[in-house]
């Protein structure tokens, strides 16, 4: 049986026996090898990590399993955050999960509902705030400083704990860690949390090598690469929309340690990977599409991955932003419902 | 690693050395088990099969991924369904994946794009007719007679042979096979593909007994319960709005084969299951709440399940049919920012 990651890697993580044995079938996401990109870019082997395929659709499934059993273990019956994406349908699935209420605090401004929607459907208490996402967070801070209610922003770390286990995975998939691992940098905790499970595992023996560690902002939201904080930061992936990563020093030590990179990628160069990865039968967000932007952009450079064994992580489900794979798609004209009116528009 | 279901079950599948190990991850999804539901409910053991967690987020993906992978090893270089949902998604991704041309015929009238996204980004080549749904299928029909092209609408036998992996899943999971599995009937392909891999997996003697399965349709939509093909059929489980559905007799033979039963539920049944399941944690398309929108009216009508291992089968991701989700949750009223606004709203 599926455990979740806390039975299957208990061991590794800050887990006791009075920690519950949460799950809502969490990780264990596939690593699917993709012969047709790996013979179109010149790349010896390339796999794509499914993490949409996680029960709430993203990664963050792996952190916030940990983050709200720990609050359980705490005797919290109460979580908040401060999210209008992946984060919020995440804690809010697992407090469901677990009996316990969810609190999401949201900035002002106009709030797709589609974005909430996994929020709202889980049953979230949703409070939107006449301010931005700086001070949904202090109010998050605050509320947890003065009442039984546990924090489970990116700032909880158990959160990284969890994710950490998708390195674990790798390595058990493939017998060792790629050489090259290709991430989507926002808030800079997934990169964090990749590079310890690998040098944990490598600690252990249980993997030889170290990879090097590829992150990619997108190019209107990429504070790490511009070496300042961005203000309004803007890309259409937005997952990665983040102007000041809680994780940024952790990132840099990951790119540094793993003597890797952390580069940016445009919104055109977003979608366009966003429509090879399908063309592949990889449906990401496009967020998502950031690795193999990135990956792409470094072999237009010049680099050589024909002998590299690359690993690309697909942070979430392109279901969860499908209205951006319609855009410029239109209609449909119509043709005769005969054999002969279709053949002719397949040209047969 | 992650193998897919034709490497996984491949003595249990009608697979040579010349079939492809397609795979985009498809299959091992997540066997949840819900106590806050099996104390609401009254309950043994209650489990929910998460076939969301598939690569293009429905059970689709078990069935076509051998109908494709066949469909390679046969020469052909393109496959054609008509659909306008979870099929069309699940034909196309593993088409893109081989480098084989996908053709989805589609029936006049108002197309949601939403549920083409999948096949649009994948690439599909769509086409629609001036005609209805079973003119659509004729053409297709017309199509593979004529041309190299592989058909890959239900009546494709690979798709049940793909399909029948997921009560392998259970039964390995469990250790032995449930007392009752809950699944929609729509075009009752999957309760023959599950009836077929329980009966199976008992003639190989690796489960001692056999469940009783549990069939639900959509009152407006319920020909196998009222005895007769349903001209207009109609629900807002649009996965299971199926008329005259592909494999009635099969569904019927697994009804009376595992003294089970075939029942119908309203619409309002399904939604108040899909919500009640969403405040565990579970988030599925509509027609996915109709297994446990049957077992509460079960329940109702006096049926004692308290002893009873239940799975109900979660057929297909929430976030296909996100719309649905909001419906009526209307906008955030906003508040001040700041804690004291947010501690009145909380009542805290």
């Amino acid at each position: 049986m599926k455990q979740g990651v806390i039975e299957h890697y208990r061991k590794y993580l800050p887990v006791t026996d009075k920690t519950p044995s949460l799950t809502l079938g969490e990780g264990d996401t596939p690593l699917v090898r993709c012969p047709k990109l790996e013979k179109e870019l010149g790349v010896g082997e390339l796999y794509f990590k499914l993490e949409g395929c996680n029960p709430t659709g993203s990664f963050k499934d792996r952190g916030m399993v940990m983050a709200v059993a720990k609050a359980i273990e705490d005797g919290f019956k109460a979580v908040v955050c401060a999210s209008t994406g992946n984060t919020s349908a995440s804690a809010t699935a697992y407090a469901a999960a677990s009996g316990l209420e969810s609190i999401i605090i949201i900035p002002s401004g106009k709030i797709a509902l589609g974005k909430l929607a996994q929020a709202i459907v889980y049953g979230a208490k949703i409070i939107q705030i006449k301010g931005n996402f700086d001070q949904a967070l202090q109010i998050v801070f605050k509320l947890t400083e003065k009442h039984k209610v546990a924090l489970v922003n990116s700032v909880n770390p158990y959160r990284i704990e969890g994710q950490k286990t998708a390195a674990f995975e790798i390595v058990d998939a493939l017998g060792k860690a790629p050489d090259y691992l290709f991430i989507p940098v926002g808030n800079a905790g997934n990169i964090t949390a990749y590079w310890k499970g690998f040098k944990e595992y490598h600690q252990l023996g249980k993997a030889a090598s170290l990879p090097k560690m590829m992150g990619f902002q997108a190019e209107g939201a990429a504070p790490i690469v511009r070496g300042h904080a961005i203000a309004e930061p803007e890309t259409l992936a937005t997952a990665i929309r983040i102007g000041n990563p809680a994780s940024w020093k952790k990132a840099e030590e990951a790119r540094d340690e793993s003597v890797g990179l952390i580069d940016m990628v445009s919104d055109a160069e977003i979608m366009a990977a966003y429509h090879k990865m399908a063309s592949a039968g990889i449906f990401g967000e496009p967020a998502s599409a950031a690795p193999l932007a990135g990956l792409i952009k470094r072999i237009k450079g010049g680099q050589d991955f024909s002998a590299s064994q690359i690993v690309c992580v697909v942070t979430g489900n392109g279901l969860k932003d499908s209205d951006i794979a319609i855009k410029g798609a239109g209609g449909f004209s119509e043709t005769e419902a005969s054999l002969g009116a279709v053949e002719k528009v397949l040209g047969w």
